[in-house]
C-alpha cells in the first residue's frame, strides 16, 4: 500500500471513535474471575487460627503466617525460613528496601543519602516502575543491554567491580518486562559470583513471574538465585520479590521478600519499627484457597488458557503485517505479561499515532530510565486486559501506525 | 499488712505458676468476633465494583475507593478530599511520613537526612511505637509534660517558635495512650495556630481512639484539627492520622491519613512511586460492613460493652488496694485502650516483681522517649485482652507488687 492508501485506512480506523487500551499489564475480568472463589475461603463461621495458633484476626507475627511463607516460597523455590511476607504489594517492598538503604544502609553500612552519590544498573529495556523508584531517590541509572540470555553480563562484572557507588540492579530475572527473556543459567551463575566493590550492593530480583507461563508444555526454567548465591559464598547479595498480584487479585494479593538470614534480620529490625503486623487474613485467604504449589500451577494454567490466545493473536498480526517492515522486530514469549515490539526510531511517533485513534500504550521510552529510549525504539505490548475483538482491533491499528510511520521515514 | 505478710501472699500468687497479659493494647476474642460478619460481606458472587465503577480486584485507585474515604473520613470528621487510603497500618503510614520527609524533605524543603539534626516534640508519657519510630531515624526526642487538657503547650509554643530543627510532635489527641486524656478545645486551638520557626513541621495528629469511648453517655470531644487549622491560617501543618484496627481486625482494617490537599498532592508523588494501588477489596469489605458512621457507632458501642467492665473492674481494685498507697495515682479515662498508673520511683521494681510472678505489663519505660521514665513512674495498665478472670488476679497481684515496693522504700 502506498502511504495514501495507509492515511485513508487510518483516517477510517480514526473515524471509529476507538478507545482501546494495551498499555498495563492487567488481568482482565475473565482472569479476575478466577480467584472469586478465594472470597468463600473465609466467612462468618471460619476459625481464623493460623497452624501455629495465633488468631489471624489480631495484632501479632511480624514477618507472616509460616503457612503463608511456606506457599509463597514455593512459588519462587526457596524454605520458608528465608521469607518475609509482607502487605499486597512487591513494588513497595522494593520501594522500602531502597528507602531504608537510603536513610540507615545495608547491614550496617554508611546510610546512601550520606553519600556524595548512589547508581543504579538498569537492563534496557525494563520495568518502568523500578526505573521511577531509582529516579525518585536521585540514584543515578546506567544502561545494560538485554541479550537473549539476560543482562550484558561483561558489563556489569565490569562495572560492580570497579565502582563502589554502585549499589544495586533491578532484575526480572523471568519473562522479563517487557521482552519475554528468562535469564540463562550461565548469566544467573556470573550474577552469583559477581564480585562487587560496595559490600552493600544487592541484586533486587524481582521475580514477578516466575510461574506465569503461556503453555503447558513450553515453559523457561530460571536458575534459583539465593541457591546459587549461597554456593558461591555470597549469600546476602539478593533481594528476592514476589506477590500474587497477577495469581489472585492485583492490589489485594500478598508479597514477599526472600533473601539470607543475615537479610532478613537486618530488614527485621526496621519492619518492627514501621508496623505491628500485616494483613494475615488475608494471607491465611490465600492459603487456604491455594493450598500448594499445585493449586498454585492450576490456578496459572487457566490464567494461560486466557492469555495465550490474546498473546498468540497479536504475534499472529505482527506477522501478518510487518513481516515485510525491514525494521520491525519483537517477541514471542513464553510467559509474562508483554510482547515487546523495536522499531527503531519511530516509537515515540507510532505511539502518538496510535493514541490519536484511540489506542493507549505505554508511552514511548518508557521502558529505559529517565523515559530516554536513546533508539527511539521500544513499544511495549500489554495483551491481557483488552477482549480478543479490542485486541484484534488495536494491533491493526498499531501496525497500520508502524508502516506509516516507517513509509515516511523513507520518504523524508 | 507488713511487708512479710505482703510478700507472703505474693509467694502464694508466685506459686501458682500464672500466665497472664496487661502489656499489649490488644483486642479480646469476643471483641474480635464483633468484625466475623464482615467476612461474609464479600462472596464468589459478590460484584466488587466501587461506586465510581472501578473493579476493585484490578490495579488502580491509588489514593483509595471514595466510599471507603467517605466511610473513614465520617470517622475523624474530614471531607473524603482530605484522605488518602492505605494498607492496613496507620503505624506504617507515620513511618513512611516520616521516612519520605527524610530522604525529600516536606512540600520542597530540604531532606531532613540533609540537615545537621532534626528533633521532635514528645508529650510524655506517650506511645513507645511513636518514640521507636523518630528514635530510628535518629531524630533527638524532648519531652513534653502532659497535664489534664494536653500536651504543655506553653513550652511547645516556645519550643516550635525557636528552634527551626523541631520538625513534628506526635500527639494521640483523644483519650491519649496511655493516660487517656483528651486535648481540651483551647489546647487544639493553641496547636492549630503554632507560629513555627520551621515551615515543614508538621504535627503528628494520630487520632487511633476518635470513636473508641467506654460509655454511651459520658464522653469526651475533640475539636476538629484540619478545621481549626485552615481557619488559623495553617491549613497545612497538620497530618491526621486513623484507622480500623481497633474497630474492625487489627491487623487486617484500613488505614488512612487526612491532611490539606497540598499535602495531599505532595504525598501522592511519592505514594505514586511506591506503589501501584492499596488492598480495595479489603476497602470494599469494610464499606459493605459497616455502610456509614452510624454502623461504626453501633460497633463502638458493642466494643465498649465488652471493654467497659474490663476498665471498671481494674478501677474498682486500684481503688480498694491503692487507696492508703500515698504515691500511687492512676487514670480513669472515658474511652481508648489504657489506664495509666504512677507510683514515682518504684515502676521498674513493680513491673518486674509482676512479671516474676507472671503478669506481663508493658516495661517500665515505655511511655518515654529512650525509655527513660525520669521518675521511674508510669506503668500502663491495657486491660482489653485478658478475661474478667484473669483480670481481677492480674490486678490484685499488680497492686500487691506496688505495695511491697512502696514498703520497701519505707524500709530502706
Amino acid at each position: 500500500m502506498t502511504l495514501e492508501e495507509l492515511e485513508a485506512k487510518y483516517a477510517y480506523y480514526k473515524g471509529l471513535d476507538l478507545k482501546l487500551n494495551m498499555a498495563r499489564g492487567k488481568p482482565c475480568k475473565e482472569q479476575l474471575n478466577l480467584s472469586m472463589g478465594m472470597m468463600d475461603m473465609l466467612n462468618s463461621w471460619t476459625d481464623l487460627t493460623g497452624e501455629d495458633g495465633d488468631d489471624c484476626r489480631n495484632h501479632g507475627v511480624l514477618g507472616g503466617l509460616e503457612e503463608c511463607k511456606r506457599l509463597l516460597g514455593s512459588i519462587i523455590e526457596v524454605p520458608s525460613d528465608n521469607i518475609i511476607i509482607y502487605g499486597n504489594s512487591s513494588l513497595h517492598i522494593m520501594y522500602e528496601c531502597i528507602s531504608r538503604s537510603m536513610t540507615h544502609g545495608v547491614m550496617g553500612s554508611t546510610p546512601w543519602c550520606k553519600l556524595p552519590k548512589v547508581k543504579w544498573l538498569c537492563p534496557v529495556p525494563g520495568y518502568d516502575r523500578h526505573f521511577a523508584i531509582t529516579e525518585f531517590f536521585g540514584i543515578e541509572m546506567i544502561n545494560i543491554p538485554m541479550n537473549e540470555e539476560g543482562p550484558d553480563m561483561d558489563l556489569v562484572e565490569e562495572l560492580v567491580s570497579k565502582d563502589e557507588y554502585i549499589k544495586g540492579i533491578w532484575c526480572v530475572p523471568k519473562y522479563s518486562n517487557p521482552n519475554g527473556v528468562t535469564y540463562s543459567e550461565s548469566v544467573v551463575k556470573r550474577f552469583a559470583t559477581l564480585k562487587p566493590a560496595a559490600k552493600d550492593f544487592r541484586i533486587y530480583w524481582d521475580n514477578a513471574y516466575s510461574v506465569h507461563h503461556l503453555y503447558p508444555d513450553k515453559q523457561d526454567f530460571l536458575l534459583e538465585i539465593l541457591d546459587e548465591c549461597a554456593k558461591a559464598g555470597n549469600p546476602d547479595m539478593v533481594y528476592k520479590f514476589t506477590s500474587t498480584s497477577k495469581i489472585s487479585f492485583p492490589g489485594s494479593g500478598v508479597a514477599a521478600l526472600a533473601t539470607s538470614k543475615a537479610n532478613i534480620a537486618d530488614i527485621t529490625k526496621q519492619m518492627g519499627v514501621s508496623t505491628i503486623s500485616y494483613d494475615k487474613v488475608n494471607q491465611l485467604r490465600h492459603v487456604r484457597f491455594f493450598h500448594d504449589v499445585h493449586g498454585i500451577r492450576t490456578q496459572m494454567m487457566r490464567h494461560a488458557n486466557i492469555l495465550r490466545p490474546k498473546f498468540e493473536l497479536v504475534e499472529k498480526i505482527l506477522d501478518e503485517e510487518l513481516s515485510d517492515c525491514p525494521i520491525a522486530k519483537w517477541t514471542k514469549p513464553l510467559g509474562g505479561y508483554f510482547i515487546s515490539l523495536e522499531v527503531p526510531g519511530i516509537a515515540k511517533e507510532v505511539v502518538a499515532r496510535c493514541k490519536e485513534c484511540g489506542v493507549a500504550l505505554t508511552p514511548a521510552g518508557s521502558a529505559y530510565p529517565y523515559h530516554n529510549d536513546p533508539n527511539n525504539s521500544n513499544i511495549r505490548i500489554a495483551p491481557s486486559f483488552p477482549t480478543i475483538g479490542e485486541l484484534e482491533t488495536a494491533t491493526r491499528i498499531l501496525c497500520l501506525a508502524v508502516k506509516i510511520e516507517y513509509a515516511k521515514t523513507l520518504k523524508a
